[in-house]
């Protein structure tokens, strides 16, 4: 049996803002059959994630990027790897059954596929918030921030799918906790859906307002915000660098702190990336999955359908288009 | 017995580059006798320490450094609290008697004063690599930037009182060591008395040149070099953030690095003060006075004679006049 399989290209360098032209959709026939003892495994992509941080990939790429293994530059017109849960429709590898699930990454060197136990969730979850996007919110926050009960987090993007994750995380830890958001939708719903104890719109309110300083700065967006954050920071402070979404598409855009700030202050920057904390993959699994079971944390999913879609949900992430972690599902179990 | 002591103050608030106008010289009179049991110690200044930090309590202070007790502003007139050595003329304190040495820090609240042992060291070097210059290199760099040996170090400011330390402490675990200063003649010096492996003249060569790439930044100046270094990390490299020369006497510089790089390197930035880390200070008295005493470590001095020349000695640190720790001798013991 064969099928036709679609996926998405882009066809240039991306090094500003991504765009429809940007991409293209291609085919291919694809046979649905595997010699036994082949150890080739044939999935059906069920959900992929989409995640700012894959612009960074599109670009001519810089010379610092190029010596680290993931953040590896798209050609245009090659397939892009990605992470995703998938069915499996044929398979030459003994570990693997026809109609498996499946988690995977798609990496240059091949692709890494595990056995997904869905624990009681929707597949979604796995693709999102018991994926990477909840692993670099819980290793960003609990490994890299270090919090204590009752300090002040600050949360930037915080209706994004990191992001929406650490607020949850603090208050779960009893901190007090702020997140800034680009809509008047998102700063409700931050307050009202995830308990955050306030919450602003940086788009209408320019100034931040901490009378008792900040602890933790969770930064997802880096620029303008990372700066205030800084004149903010209570001494000892911490700010986790996630994410520089606001540099992503804007090569000459800088951050510029206060250095002297930093000295007096003793502030601490940390950039990580969640792959250096899989030794925190079960902890952060089962305090996850305890909270979303009990209901002290919520789920928040953007979820579109279609691959001709997945060029629109991507260059949304870069306009605030999506609430929580945006999902792109590809086909039906 | 009563004596005419002559001190510095500022006649207004510095905001950019210090300039003799902005210092005067005062009088008082001033009597040797105190009343026995009234705890009243009067000293004879011998050295004082000259620092460039002094010039951001020099400035009509901003809101961050108000809450910062050693970071109080200096009001224009007020006698300028330092740190440096004395003898005791005259003590109404049963604890020190006339001609004992102490070394001192002048705060608000009042004088600390603690004995001093020579440890068979001359006075000035308690000033400076034995005293706060000495545990700001100490501390930065075995406590802030946690480093191993065969690391591959960066030090600005280089022949500064905190930068030769630090690259002679690093020099001693095994490290690559490169450095920066401003002349031929500290470049000289570096890598022919103080064993850097490197070091190079930063106002004429523009491109840092790091073939393995940097995994400890110790930055003493900020401005374009931490940019420049911020490039040329390793992975998970550290920077301590001990001082930001560039930006003390330039309120609108900032440093502005490449954030994409600091999450993708995972870098780390830490801003300290040496103050933070007196619990090590016993193991950098011993340590450092083994490595002075062996000849494994070099005291780098620079020391001007006379109060009147207080206001030159510290304007010099400004355009890298001084070559090593400056100090002002005030009088012969």
């Amino acid at each position: 049996m064969e099928v036709t399989n679609r996926y998405i290209t882009t066809k240039t360098h991306i090094d500003g803002a991504p765009k429809e032209s940007h991409f293209g959709l291609k085919t291919e026939a694809l046979a649905l059959s595997v010699e036994p003892e082949s150890n080739v495994i044939i999935v059906k992509n069920l959900y992929v994630s989409i995640d700012p941080y894959q612009i960074n990939r599109m670009k001519s790429q810089s010379s610092s990027q190029k010596s680290i293994s993931f953040a590896v530059g798209i050609a245009p017109g090659e397939v892009i790897d990605t992470h995703g849960v998938a069915k499996v429709v044929a398979s030459g590898n003994p570990n693997f059954e026809k109609d498996d699930l499946g988690e995977y990454s798609v990496l240059k060197e091949g692709t890494i596929l595990n056995k997904l136990d869905l624990m009681g969730f929707p597949l979604t979850y796995h693709v999102g918030i018991l994926g990477y996007s909840g692993l670099a919110a819980y290793a960003g926050f609990f490994e890299v921030c270090k919090p204590k009960k009752g300090e002040k987090v600050f949360v930037s993007a915080a209706s994004g799918s990191v992001g929406s994750m650490v607020g949850q995380y603090a208050k779960q830890l009893g901190c007090y906790v702020v997140g800034c958001a680009g809509t008047k939708q998102k700063v409700e719903l931050l307050k009202e859906k995830l308990g955050f104890d306030d919450a602003f719109n940086y788009r209408e309110e320019t100034d931040l307002y901490f009378p008792d300083g900040i602890d933790i700065y969770f930064d997802n967006v880096g620029g303008e915000m990372l700066e205030a954050a800084v004149d903010n920071m209570n001494t000892f402070g911490r700010i986790a660098v996630c994410g520089v979404i606001a540099e992503y598409t804007d090569d000459g855009k800088r951050v510029a702190p206060d250095m002297l700030n930093v000295v007096y202050k003793r502030t601490r920057f940390q950039g990580y990336l969640a792959l250096d904390y899989l030794n925190v993959y079960p902890d952060f699994i089962s305090t996850t999955s305890d909270h979303l079971r009990t209901g002290n944390m919520q789920a928040l999913e953007d979820i579109t359908s279609g691959v001709e879609n997945i060029p629109s949900a991507f260059i949304g992430l870069f306009c605030g288009d999506n609430i929580g972690k945006k999902i792109v599902k590809l086909a039906d179990e």
